[in-house]
């Protein structure tokens, strides 16, 4: 088989026509169907599957559970996500390992393909969830508490799918069985089709933080009430959206963004009662990032003030800045023939892991340099490049015993 | 009876408990249950009921089908809206029945109790659906087209409730058949609260129009992507919004609102590739609006073109200033003591049927001054004191026969 061929089994699974490319988010039925196929495809490729109580997936290579050599990724999507941002990193580990299997090759200490739960955050609003709960970095009640848009919990979808409530948390047993983690990705930017190169390994993940912002105003008649004293939470998240940018755009390197919106009541005819925007803020550093913040608030303090309308903030993840463990990434660039080095401002689970053991990442080619949309892309021989590269790196990790 | 007793009948119906209030839409769960009410209610009252061609409800009093006096509101409410904006004037019809019937009077012309289809227009997004329909100023096919924001289409949801699709349309008898109508109405705003007054009535509607705005931009991931060259359709939108508002409190009487917005694909850590936001405008007249629209897209358009995005208008509504019969809105006004004649801003059935017949609306005052919000209010003394004016209207009205 090939990438694109194992890329093509699922590519019809969770497909969003409304908003185009795919919706596939943690339990639901797109992702039930993913981990069927993370299922089997382990199973033919002679891997042993785990689920962890985090409900995050494993396949084993190898019977020892110790100095394994981890690699994957995540297959939960952004809602209307491309094709690649997660799914790749999966499907490049089996890839791999079947081209090491063709080559008759077998690992020294236990290779694991693994695929973590619930990366986007994008049902529960917990970006990295299922890696963040293994290490211990989000509380297991807190978790079970919130929320999807339709009002389910983490604790009812749980056991709807038939997970144990009470397996959640820290893993330290499955942490300390991995001695690396490397992950390939799609990248997300255009920075190797401008410099004409497949692959490139990540120095660094900005760092980033997500932020509910709740603004209460007075609903009323659109028609009857007049424009003086009107307290129209619309109007003041308008102008804190414009605040956000403002503050961004003053800073180098700087991002700020408000990509989801909820109105309430949400009628044509309506003065609104209430708007809930979230704000998403990354940087060079987590001093950036909280400094970028308190001027953005005190901005829209004043501007929902103006309006008469009242501000709550929550903070709903806050991930520091991540520096790639540097003996793995220069051993997995020199496997690889002295890829470059770039830095990215999307977290992802070796993000979250690099804080336990070492980890890389292996970024491939996006000649339309989008992502989190269906534009997102990545040329069929740099996909197959790329299980090539991550075979060649399990060769050279997994080659070696556990001393 | 009572008005308060009726209206307690049908309090729990609706009931929306994320955004407060009610949301009652045309032919879903509580509409079809208001509807039931609405028959049962009349048959004790001994009136006969009809469904027009168009989902209008109608209950008469008498045989003759000539020279009718009508009275009656509405039973849909926008999105979380109060218990009063128009089952307050079913409501009363019915108690004004009630009232005639026990003093013994009979009407020397029918008298019919009307309920109108879908006024808030917040399922299909045409306001006065039912009464447009039926003067004809609603084409069929395009009403038929229509999809709610589950993508129904007005035809299917028709059919769903076993209507006609054929019947759609002018409905020439019936308004022929009407010699006036009379629409009681919770009062939108605060002008009797601050007079001290239970009761007025109306003079006149402000001109209204709703417009779709969609702000197209380019999808991407909110951490990868720099701000610099970002085309971002919710910062392009928020420019907007303040537009509006700008406009607005640049001409006196105007209204400029957006109370709906729809972001694609929603999501924390994506820019949005799509927003919609619904602009509703109203002034002192036809022209006055358009003005008010062109000055404020000249604006949007602008503002949406520094973002890189792409902006495509749709007019979803217009209804032109309505100024209520003179003669009638006089004689209703002296008798019930010289009532007040007060503008509103508000849409009603009454505007729509105003260009027809003779129309005249009784307004019941409104302590908070709210309306399309839970927080919509009417005094239970002034409620009774509307149905009793209602009959005395409708005694005055109907007392004597067609010549």
């Amino acid at each position: 088989m090939s990438v694109s061929e194992r890329l093509a089994a699922i590519a019809a699974i969770g497909r969003d026509d409304a908003r185009g490319g795919y919706s596939r988010h943690l339990l639901e039925p797109a992702d039930l169907r993913l981990r069927e196929w993370f299922r089997s495809t382990a199973q033919d490729l002679g891997l042993s599957v785990e689920v962890d109580g985090n409900g995050n997936l494993w396949a084993w290579w190898g019977e020892d559970r110790t100095g394994a050599v981890a690699t994957g990724s995540h297959l939960d999507s952004v809602p209307g996500g491309g094709a690649y941002d997660g799914p790749l990193g999966v499907v490049s580990a089996f890839e791999a390992v079947a081209i090491l299997r063709a080559e008759g090759w077998s690992p020294a200490r236990p290779v694991v393909v693994c695929a973590f739960a619930e990366e986007e955050g994008s049902r529960f609003g917990m970006p990295c969830l299922g890696s963040r709960l293994m290490v211990g970095e989000i509380e297991p009640a807190e978790a079970l508490r919130r929320a999807d848009r339709d009002g389910t919990t983490l604790e009812q979808a749980w056991r709807e799918a038939g997970l144990a409530v009470s397996s959640l948390g820290p893993d330290a047993g499955r942490l300390a069985a991995l001695d690396v983690f490397v992950e390939l990705h799609v990248e997300q930017g255009r920075d190797l089709e401008d410099r004409g190169l497949p692959l490139a390994v990540s120095s660094s993940i900005l760092a980033h933080g997500r932020w509910r912002l709740s603004v209460h105003g007075e609903g009323n008649h659109a028609g009857s009430t007049p424009m003086a004293g009107r307290r129209d939470p619309v109007v003041a998240a308008a102008a804190a959206i414009l605040a956000v940018r403002q503050v961004a755009l003053e800073r180098p390197a700087a991002r700020g963004t408000v990509g989801r919106v909820s109105v309430t009541p949400n009628g044509t005819n309506v003065i609104a009662s209430r708007v809930d925007a979230w704000l998403d803020i990354r940087g060079g550093s987590d001093a950036q990032v909280r400094e970028q913040l308190d001027v953005t608030l005190e901005l829209i303090r004043a501007r929902v003030a103006d309006e008469g309308c009242r501000l709550e903030v929550e903070e709903e993840s806050f991930s520091s800045l991540v520096a790639f463990d540097e003996p793995l990434t220069r051993r997995v660039a020199s496997t690889l023939g002295d890829l470059p080095a770039i830095p990215t401002g999307a977290g992802h689970d070796a993000g979250v892991l690099s804080a336990y053991l070492p980890c890389a990442m292996i970024f491939v080619r996006n000649p339309t340099g989008v992502s989190h949309a269906p534009e997102e892309a990545a040329r069929d021989e740099d996909c197959e490049a790329g299980a090539r590269a991550l075979a060649a790196v399990l060769r050279e990790l997994a080659g070696t015993p556990v001393r």
